[in-house]
């Protein structure tokens, strides 16, 4: 085990009657808010009306900046930092998924920095306040609302590019699964999708002797494939979103990757055919990270028999440890296949005319994906294809 | 799944370089340290030279009341704060395991407060501030740590009671499992047997549909029961420790009650055993848990076969789902006898002459004990009487 620090600073206020705490919240970060999200879902739930009278009720003034696209564009983020030094804004409160949480958290370094935003997430300049950031959590799937990263698309070139850092957690985040009743089913299969490849990037370590936390992964990510299919099939089970929910904060917010490293190369992958296609990151990546593990498993059969048994409890007895793992990654496929997802770029939409392309700029800026397995330019190349299926 | 907040506040720094960061940690709370501990050990291990080291590299005046006791006394605490008041100490730093941070935890919020700190001890009155408590643990057990909670013991009555609040969490918390090593076979047990206890405390509950939560409650301890034995033969075993020392911590954070009610029957059971005996915490659990467990199993039997099953690998042809349960209640108490941990109370060297005074002092102040099964006056009589053995 290797060492580490940890300091989850999100308080997290999780139920049916968490948004009735919304402006006790807010209010403890002073007087002016700004309301950052995406479209019109939140109008149309209801949740929009919900917390503006939570804020009003607690004497806050609001600000509102909307249009948060999924792959979250840098532009906007421009904008909202412009929107709260002139105004003197005191909390960025997000209410949305990951893209909200993901620009608040853009905005929110930016607002203090004396460099360019876009700095950060090229690893030019390293931030070192955010502006207090809160959430109100409609879509399970990123983990961002308790998690130090953020990732923003630069349109400028299709770029999508992560930074994290300590400071960039939100300071509170909401959390009512009831305001996930209403996602479309292929929205909550990406989530989930999402949240399983954030707990396998982690799973997927060379640090040696990591038990406590390999079964946590183990448990948080069994917790999500025997909820999975019964919110899909029945989308207002409250128990059942409310394990998904609290599954994808658990699976992202530091706890399951102390003392060992992840891997990340199968999201650094993906970022870059979302970043190009705009396709949605959790499909992305059940078409990533099935084509990552055929093409690295012999580096450590070991644990991707641990993964097999122990998660999707294929017998020992199955055959050699080669087909067993092979087996493990074939069950997850079936899971993805089971809940809606692609598995291979084409069911995605995405033909292999620019597989070079991605694979070129996976590789900006760094030597190679990934630290379980290196991953230089030809290997990305390879597992594209291999994602391409037959 | 019930609603919760959670808000963990103590920032871990954990593994074999975390006690160069003493100095720094305790620097942010001001220029008065007051250094709690126990007695000799940490002067024989070299620690207390170690953190009095990092103490003066980072310019701070180091003041110090030693002499904590296991179940740690009242008078020490109001010694503590007294001393606190009279040099206006900014930080209390507890070197040691749980008894040493509860004892600090008293002091925390005994100075601020108007009232006497044995009233928060009563319920007669709720702390609204604790000082700055930071924490270089020794002991891996209470997981006081990163918790809410302090048990403290009136030498006037033979009474020990708890206390929780969520201002109640260090600061920080200093680990290395390094410091681990040197502690004897018996208590090491102790510590594994008293974490053990949170998790299942916390596991009996009779709010339904807590799947993550059961989840990571079972992967906790089977990484417990796992590493047992390894710290047991090979003491210095640097990742058996560390997966020990961590385990603590989740055990008892509040992680693993989020959205569930956990018992506590079988803690304040103990606490009138080692209040009145001074027997170690851990044994008198590994006695009382078991005898708990036969007591209750009937409220919930299916809850019982779920433990037996996954923590335990009772096969499901084993027997009626009364004997499967039957059988994990059997397997625990093997487990702890295979660490030395004594399952009966004559094995813990107390005799049948004070049961009855035990169980009414178990209702003083409450009408009864325990969540999953309210346990009166009579129920805990029978469960000492069922301690006894045969």
């Amino acid at each position: 085990m290797n060492d580490f620090t940890l300091h989850l600073t999100t308080k997290i206020v999780f139920g049916r009657d968490a948004e009735s705490k919304i402006g006790e919240e807010a209010a403890r970060y002073g007087k002016k808010v700004l309301l950052h999200y995406g479209g019109g879902s939140i109008k149309r739930s209801g949740l929009y009306d919900s917390v503006k009278d939570s804020l009003a009720k607690s004497g806050l003034e609001v600000f509102e900046l909307a249009g948060v696209k999924p792959n979250p564009r840098l532009s906007l983020v421009r904008e909202g930092i412009e929107l709260c030094r002139k105004e003197g804004i005191d909390l960025i409160l997000a209410v949305g998924g990951g893209s909200v949480i993901d620009s608040a958290k853009a905005i929110g370094i930016g607002v203090p920095a004396k460099c360019d935003v876009w700095d950060f997430y090229l690893g030019k300049a390293c931030p070192e306040k955010m502006m207090p950031v809160g959430v109100v959590l409609t879509i399970p799937a990123a983990g961002s609302e308790c998690s130090n990263g953020s990732v923003i698309t630069n349109e400028d070139g299709d770029y999508k590019r992560a930074v994290d850092n300590q400071i960039m957690r939100p300071s509170f985040a909401i959390m009512n699964p009831e305001r996930t009743y209403t996602l479309p089913p292929y929205q909550t299969a990406c989530g989930i999708t999402d949240m399983m490849a954030h707990i396998m990037e982690r799973y997927f370590t060379n640090v040696d002797h990591v038990d406590l936390t390999d079964r946590l992964c183990e448990a948080t990510l069994r917790t999500i494939i025997n909820n999975a299919p019964i919110v899909l099939r029945d989308p207002e089970n409250y128990d059942a979103r409310a394990e998904i929910m609290w599954s994808g904060t658990i699976a992202h917010n530091g706890l399951l990757d102390t003392g060992r490293i992840g891997d990340w190369g199968s999201h650094n992958i993906e970022h870059e055919i979302s970043g190009i296609y705009d396709v949605a990151h959790g499909a992305g990546l059940a078409v990533v990270f099935p084509a990552w593990m055929k093409y690295v498993y012999h580096h450590d059969v070991a644990r991707f028999v641990q993964f097999a048994v122990r998660v999707f409890d294929v017998d020992l007895a199955f055959g050699r440890p080669e087909e067993i793992a092979e087996e493990g990654i074939r069950r997850l496929e079936q899971f993805f296949t089971s809940i809606g997802m692609p598995i291979t770029l084409p069911q995605l939409g995405v033909d292999d005319s620019r597989l070079g392309e991605m694979a070129d700029k996976a590789l900006v800026g760094c030597e190679y994906q990934g630290h379980f397995v290196p991953l230089y330019r030809d290997d990305v190349y390879n597992i594209l294809k291999i994602a391409m299926g037959k």
